[in-house]
């Protein structure tokens, strides 16, 4: 997908946002347990009931792993579930995965190959040749880490060279690595002063942002900082979608938290003049 | 196991080699295709005749998340095989994992609970709250990326604040978030002169140090700067090992690869009065 065709979804579904399949078997509706394949079963109601709402889907696959093969099989049946049925979703593999090049090769190969995600998130830690090999697929994307929404995002990311930032300088380098159709950063809602001045460094790319919600960020300030001609943001919500209810009605309900937010989204987006 | 039982297993056994096993479908022999699961059929006979040379083996995840749900059955056999079999060696999942808290602690139970990894190498960016929930397993250990073999190294891992790179800065802060039972550090061969300086500011801590062979780092240069009175080092190699023959004899030769690197470490151990 291009960041054209990423805008042109976005401003037909009036909705920046991206759902977050952080699928925990611990919380999942306790008659769903009975099914064959629990986690699957729970992200295909869900991901029936917010469809409409969002322009994006983004397993975390830690969720995935901790079940082992059977884990694995879900997130396989999952992405196939969406490809299917919703061609025009943005699917991301939210891995944070980064290695030497043969390995990144790899790794690349289990996300844009032998699944069919859109892209995956990657940790800059260990350079380009650990960044690059996920652009030589076309269509697809890294979604590099910039300034994380966690806590240990303080301990390494400001560390500081030349009035420069190490978050700033990963978006500066990177930047030359890939184009405004293959390269997106994760910056943190709870970082949402930060959101004003990353974007005089890239005016243009996507973000994807996690941390509204749960984490604590606010949509209008993202959007207030963030949002470009393009829109060029993902605001990601998982927990406050997901596990908006743990009863029968579950995905009803998740449905109604993710048109909550779409309409919320709208109203920003017709705010900017975008739709 | 502690990292004491590590050296007993050093000294029992004259090596502190690693062996990667970065099985590629495309580079094993042939006729193994006709297996019903040739990643695990390989896998199983290069442990069978290297577990005697070495101390540690060193799945690579990107291999096997390449064959999607197939590979990670092979995965999981592949370390049940090595637990059950040979249940001294120590086992690294190396996935460059690291995500926000409760995240890690789905990549945690991944590896140390689902499957029966001791350690599991982690990228620093995300800082301690992306660490240290892979620390509360009792005789699980994190391996955090400090300072890498590749290329890409030079783009962040030098980053300079008050006199101190940022390699430097994740040894000295992340040191603090363990102990040297539970937590270990990358060092690549190819930056072997800077394993002195890394030993100053570790002088206890194990170090996963790949890099030797294919990728061009000294053996002997690795032993001078790295080895402390524990011995202090796994020494992974990969490639030279399990592809030492493409042909019927694959696991004749990688067994002789193995034994003639064991030789070599015994020697520096001898050397250094450890054994």
């Amino acid at each position: 997908m291009t960041s054209q065709e990423l805008f042109e979804n976005i401003k037909k579904k009036g909705s920046f946002l991206c759902v977050g399949l952080d699928t925990d078997i611990n919380k999942i509706p306790r008659f769903l347990l009975e099914t064959t394949d629990p986690l699957f079963a729970f992200n295909k109601e869900i991901i029936d009931a917010t469809h409409k709402y969002t322009v994006a889907y983004k397993p975390n696959l830690a969720f995935y792993e901790s079940m082992g093969v059977s884990g694995w099989n879900s997130l396989e049946k999952t992405v196939n579930y969406i490809r299917y049925n919703y061609p025009d979703i943005f699917i991301i593999a939210d891995a944070k995965r980064g290695d030497i090049g043969n390995t990144s090769n790899m790794y690349a190969k289990a996300f844009f190959d032998t699944m069919d995600f859109d892209s995956v998130t990657v940790a800059p830690y260990m350079g380009e040749d650990s960044v690059k090999p996920f652009m030589t697929y076309v269509d697809k994307w890294v979604i590099l880490l910039a300034l994380t929404s966690n806590k240990g995002a303080a301990d390494f990311q400001y560390v500081t060279e030349n009035n420069e930032k190490l978050f700033e300088k990963v978006i500066r380098k990177s930047k030359q690595w890939g184009t405004e159709d293959n390269l997106m950063y994760v910056v943190g809602a709870t970082k949402s002063e930060k959101l004003k001045e990353i974007r005089d460094i890239i005016p243009d790319h996507f973000l994807l942002v996690p941390g509204v919600g749960a984490q604590g960020g606010s949509l209008k300030e993202v959007a207030q900082n963030g949002l470009n001609k393009k829109c060029g943001l993902l605001v990601n919500s998982s927990r406050g979608i997901i596990y908006a209810s743990a009863e029968n009605d579950f995905a009803e309900k998740a449905g109604l938290a993710a048109r909550e937010i779409q309409q919320e989204m709208n109203k920003l987006l017709v705010d900017k003049g975008l739709v």
